[in-house]
């Protein structure tokens, strides 16, 4: 993309009601633009993220056997009353809205409801089970504060899938599988050694649950960690019972401050109860389904992504994560040419390029390349033209070099 | 994907309520559930369809120079009040709903508002114009009736660009340039022969707007149109001023019910003016930004293409439409096992296949992949196995032949 092209600029503020530093810089970069607090319009390079953070838990989704469908925002009450979860005393965050006709509906603010019902039509065997649906969808929340940017939406995207299973059984064996795979996603994107399995409370059908616990200063969560075995303890069930549980002891566990990235929970058959979503035996016994619910906030971890990889000039974000790869300087009228060249090679190679093809000071190019925290820089001036070379800056550490063509783009081939 | 590993099935029966065709098939082929009139859930085969019909507009918008965003469905009232939309007697398709301190929302029916606003961060100068933001997002409608399955939604997906330009002159060359780019669309999805470029009323601003029309016994407009010259006249617009306009008299045009596949709107200055979204001209002076508008909705296309491509056994999707190439049918043992090492070449050769693996009659298979309208139908049946054959039958005319291994690989590989 040439940023001539790019309809966003950087900013030299963000709104003055923006105090998250995420947002803050997101802004300023041109990612996001803040509608309301909690509610943010991305904009190219922000929906590039977006897309890179949903492409590494779709493919981990996919591979635990992940069905991806779309449900819908707007709600009929009658599966939630069921549930009874439609009143605003129980589920405190329900955006209504009506029909012209008056009849009352609801924004999704989750989709267990809707999602049982429809399983009606799907499941009636055992050999139906299990089965494994997931979505990307835009989930509604009337949050009372929303002060955090990306990290607690009104509106915001959610990756919730959810398993039906035939038994406890059945379900235990799906639950360590994508327990396995939400460590992938966090691997992949960078924050593994930060982020920590977390024992939370289970509810009313099951004794625990678990979160994904991101350490951050500015978390709203507290944790107990214990480093060595890689697990912590929400501070909500943190009490002698659940460290008797785990055999761990207090004098092991650090406090820390964290945000919840995922979790994953059994929901056993309270949904099937309520909703009579059943399965036939190989005996002919009608059972209840047995049901998990898995989420990941994709805009939340944007958020924290951008929180975490940052300095004081602005972003850093990993290749992966990086909505181009390459920062492409030009300087001078040699140097235009040269890299209307390179950006072609590069861009036909697969390679993700910003070309800053602006007319502009390289100072101003060099900045705003750091505040958007593109990996890589390649600059291309006339005076390096000259001598046949170009200059190569790496975001994270300054690190800069001096390459030839040929060693520039083998370097770049490898990223 | 293996049949066995798919969640959904095909049905008997549509719901009782459900009496548009498209969405009758499509929930009948386990496409789309229907949670309310004009709201559809989007169930993995539905979901690859609608990305497919979604990618082929993106490509082509991103022909043009769009550059892709994503709006909020939540808005403050401030915005459209500016406009003069936000009350319901003037836009009377308004969901409405309340933050938890009471403050008034709406969600999004369009988007010209929150982007216009959104732009005076990104426009100041003639240098930064022209621009092309566009979106897929989900609108909402609050439609009085909606009995058109996919083709009239209260949520359904919009692809919307907006253009923003310095003049009239500059939007000029750019409408054309995407009237274009809308062609390339529709003969891609395969409508372009039956697709009429429709003069419509062009609303306060300009004589005309352009909707792109499909022919359709369903369609709930109706047109008047020139076989010869590609063109037609919508029924708002049809008058003796606008024929002469045009250069057309009545007896060379045919009365035709269209469903409107799109739409391209010469905005002018109207929301520029309410919002004031101004640029500065080379000799300093203050300018209003020049605008349009051009939807496509996706959903909407969909539930056409599945009412338009069908017979009496069931959809009939085109290849770069289907959600999968081939639907491979093991039959026996034998069959099975060489199936599985069908599936996994064909696979690997990045041949999109819907496996069915399941223990089932060859007619039930056979039955299912003419429901699910999948274009080749490939069977491997023991008795096929021994003769060292495949059996490949078309969808679109019941065509079959009985190929080696090679020559159908071949085949499937030129797809």
């Amino acid at each position: 993309m040439r940023v001539s092209k790019l309809f966003t600029k950087t900013l030299k503020n963000a709104p003055a009601d923006e105090v998250a530093k995420n947002a803050q810089l997101l802004i300023r970069g041109g990612y996001i633009h803040k509608e309301m607090a909690g509610v943010y319009t991305y904009l190219p390079l922000g929906k590039r993220v977006l897309e890179k953070v949903m492409q590494i838990v779709r493919e981990e989704m996919n591979t635990v056997g992940g069905n991806e469908i779309s449900l819908t925002a707007l709600q009929h009450k009658d599966v939630w009353e069921a549930s009874g979860r439609w009143s605003d005393e129980v589920l405190d965050v329900w955006f209504k809205t009506k029909l012209a006709n008056g009849t009352e509906l609801g924004l999704a603010p989750t989709h267990e409801e809707p999602l049982t019902k429809l399983m009606k039509n799907y499941i009636s065997s055992y050999k139906d089970l299990p089965v494994y649906p997931y979505q990307f969808q835009i989930k509604f929340r009337n949050e009372l504060r929303s002060k955090s940017g990306l990290m607690r939406g009104r509106e915001f995207w959610m990756k919730d899938l959810y398993s039906f299973s035939r038994d406890q059984a059945q379900h235990d064996e799906f639950y360590e599988k994508i327990s396995e795979a939400y460590d992938h996603v966090y691997e992949r994107l960078g924050i593994g050694d930060i982020t920590y399995k977390t024992f939370a409370s289970g509810g009313s059908f099951s004794k625990y649950s678990h979160e994904f616990q991101t350490l951050s200063e500015v978390g709203e969560d507290i944790i107990y960690v214990h480093e060595g075995k890689k697990i912590a303890i929400n501070e909500e069930v943190y009490n002698d019972e659940v460290l008797a549980d785990l055999g761990l002891s207090k004098d092991e566990l650090v406090e820390k401050k964290a945000v919840e990235v995922g979790n994953i929970f059994t929901l056993s058959t309270k949904f099937s109860d309520a909703l009579d979503l059943n399965y036939t035996d190989e005996s002919g016994a009608s059972q209840r389904v047995f049901m998990g619910s898995y989420g990941i906030g994709p805009s939340r971890v944007m958020g924290l992504l951008a929180e975490h990889f940052a300095d004081d000039k602005g972003l850093v974000w990993l290749v992966n994560i990086a909505p181009y790869t390459v920062y492409l300087v030009s300087i001078g009228e040699k140097g235009s040419a040269e890299a209307d060249k390179l950006y072609e090679e590069l861009t036909g190679m697969g390679i993700e390029v910003l070309y800053d093809d602006r007319d502009e000071r390289p100072g101003a190019k060099f900045a705003d390349a750091e505040l958007l925290g593109i990996p890589y820089r390649v600059t291309v001036s006339d005076r390096l033209v000259e001598s046949g070379e170009f200059e190569l800056v790496q975001r994270v550490d300054g690190a800069q070099e001096t390459l030839t063509h040929e060693a520039l783009v083998d370097r770049l081939k490898q990223l």
